[in-house]
């Protein structure tokens, strides 16, 4: 076998095996296949694409390519989750407790945030004492015991795949769908999942701009799922404006501490519910989806889903104090209002954009060696569709820095956009793939 | 301006502009741009092509990226030739001597051979005494004086284009019309050429398999051609079989020093007519194509082409007594005949086996680093469409090693084809593209 045929196969549109697949992910992980090389075959798949069988047999290479995390000493069914990443995105902190307080387990791992999107990680580590860097066994402990961990990537999975994105990145091939899909699925199965369910983000702020393409990709790997015996849901979510009312570290904590105690922002409460619902039926613990939101919301509203994140939190060394009283959070040096110029209706306000404010402030990393600021962020007031009065406080800025705090201002007065005119309110929930 | 945004310009299919390409081929030779960019820059161009006005902004800037062989100063219109490559191609040496003998300048810059195809450089270099190598100054000064001079590629010519090609060698890119194109025009653009005549080779034993490809890329060339200001015209010619019938350095320059002394082989004569009546009337020399055939069988016959070989190797340091008298030549250890094993009709002699065999000899390089040895090769006695009988001898091995020629001659014996019907004879030349 070798890379000048397999290449050659790609660019003339046959279809590669298994065994191509595989000598191709091993060759360029031992870099006995070159990166130039590897870079045309990746060309070639944007350019010809791959099949259903290509695109899993990809999936599992990569996934086979570094550390397998063995869960079946837990002896029940993993329900991965993951989400294709958003702004305001806080769902894995107030829908993984909820769900492990109904009995199914968790044993996530999280990434990092890195451009305008936020990590889960990131996050929990702004809860002070909480450590994401934990051992696998005391990672499996914690999910026996109390069933929830939720840990940052130690274990080395799915390199093939960190390099090829690494790739992809540097010879503007990221966006094609058996790539993105094989990546995200190759991650999922190397860290355990037997079944998954995935929040693809669809709008300003998420990778898919448009439902078309967003179900194209759900579609995709949930046939990487049943090729590989991972069932799989796709929910299609909206991300045209940040979801619920924080961007920021700390901001989006809070908000998720206090979703869980019955304060639900409405686009929040519905991805949450609706992905909890999938991950009971899927994890065997519930047929009847409507039934499984029913006693989601019984479990926040009994407090119990708000006691297992408190569990969750001290079982990994994290001051649950913080939670309960959150006054005694950190706080941003300044923090001030932004007030509307004009009545009137909001009409937009840009994912993306308000992703990118909060992250020059410090919420996030442009470069990934960066330093968070946990406690920086944007406080939404309003969301779109909402009626606004002149002078009315449109979002609060939270800042350590007053020249940042001013850019940020001036930033965010033009994306929080108003209309004379109210609009029609968009779906939360675009759809569900299985 | 950046090279993911021209990356992805090329992957959707839009025009590149001239600014574009140029920064491309630029930021490549300065290694500012990484291989893996180009590599994926490359296939993206392979499978969604190159507009004319792109091709030829992709061969300006390849040619403008080394040294321009700067030929003003000789005040006259300098018609190149250069040939796609074949086996028993002997063409230069026949053709550029008898041009010159009637009043076409000839500053040549020939390459080596490498793999099956040989090279008119190896060639010369087979004459004692004869230097490829010259300066500059020397090789205009010659033209000035005698109307002619052959050298090899001393100067730093079309880097860029060494560059691409060795990297489209190893991802498997070779075969893509407006690369090949591209880089074949460079070079002649970087030597100074004001107008061309390509032989654009067709058949086994030449890049382009098929008239149709060849044809696309013929036109291709002109097309750069006319947008570049170099007129161009293209003669499509069989190399189904190796040309005439020696295949080797020393036999082919016999072969050719008898040519320019009337002893023609058909096939060989076609060609060289052919190449030349157009090279006289890009000259300005002679707009009846016709009539130019006549004044060059003229020259071979009153012996004024032959003259003008001799002339040209004494000023390059060659020893033309070995050319007045061929038996001066180094000769072959070894000469075998190989006989017919049946009666019959000659159907095929590939062209790119009688090259293989011949470089396994040693006539060839396999790798760059090689050295060749002259006098190896394989003289034909026979051609496609002639009749044999039994015993009779098909061609002479000329070898200097025993094993070599034992595994040479049981090759050759599978190569020439015998069917015990006549087959039609092919033409040799297959068309005209200006």
């Amino acid at each position: 076998m070798n890379i000048l045929r397999i290449i050659e196969k790609k660019r003339d549109r046959q279809e590669l095996t298994k065994e191509e697949i595989e000598f191709f992910i091993k060759g360029y992980v031992k870099e006995e296949i070159a990166d130039y090389q590897a870079a045309a075959l990746v060309m070639a798949i944007y350019l010809n694409g791959m099949t259903k069988e290509e695109t899993t047999n990809l999936t599992m290479a990569m996934a086979n390519s570094g550390e397998i995390l063995d869960l079946s000493r837990l002896g029940e069914i993993i329900v991965d989750k993951h989400s294709t990443g958003g702004v305001g995105d806080k769902v894995s902190i107030c829908l993984l407790p909820l769900v492990a307080s109904l009995g199914v387990p968790v044993a996530k791992m999280s990434g990092r945030g890195l451009g305008f999107t936020g990590g889960t990680v990131d996050k929990l580590k702004s809860i002070p004492g909480y450590k994401t860097e934990v051992d696998i066994n005391t990672f499996i402990e914690n999910v026996e015991n109390i069933g929830i961990s939720i840990i940052s990537q130690t274990m080395n999975l799915a390199p093939a795949d960190k390099k090829l994105y690494a790739l992809r990145d540097s010879i503007s091939c990221v966006g094609s769908i058996p790539l993105i899909a094989s990546s995200i699925m190759s991650k999922k199965i190397a860290s355990g999942a037997d079944k998954i369910v995935l929040d693809v983000t669809v709008g300003h702020g998420a990778f898919m701009k448009n439902i078309q393409y967003a179900k194209i990709l759900a579609n995709e790997m949930i046939e990487i799922g049943k090729l590989a015996n991972r069932e799989t849901v796709a929910i299609l979510t909206n991300m045209n404006e940040p979801l619920g009312y924080a961007v920021g570290n700390n901001l989006e904590v809070i908000e998720a501490v206090k979703f869980l105690r019955g304060e639900m922002p409405e686009d929040l409460k519905e991805v949450v519910i609706e992905l909890g619902a999938y991950m009971i039926k899927l994890a065997g613990l519930g047929n009847n989806v409507e039934e499984n939101k029913t006693k989601m919301l019984e479990n926040i509203a009994n407090g119990k889903a708000f006691e297992k994140l408190l569990q969750m939190v001290e079982h990994q060394g994290g001051d649950s104090a913080y939670l309960k009283d959150l006054d005694k959070l950190p706080k941003a040096k300044y923090v001030e209002p932004l007030v509307a110029s004009k009545d009137g209706f909001i009409y937009e306000i840009n994912a993306e954009d308000v992703g990118k404010i909060a992250c020059e402030m410090g919420a996030g990393r442009i470069k990934k060696e960066d330093d968070i600021d946990y406690t920086v962020g944007i406080k939404l007031c309003k969301k779109v569709c909402d009626k606004v009065l002149k002078g009315e406080t449109l979002a609060y800025i939270y800042a350590n820095d007053i020249e940042k705090l001013q850019n940020a201002k001036i930033s965010l007065q033009n994306i929080i956009k108003i209309d004379k005119n109210e609009i029609k309110k968009e779906e939360t929930i675009f759809g569900i793939c299985e």
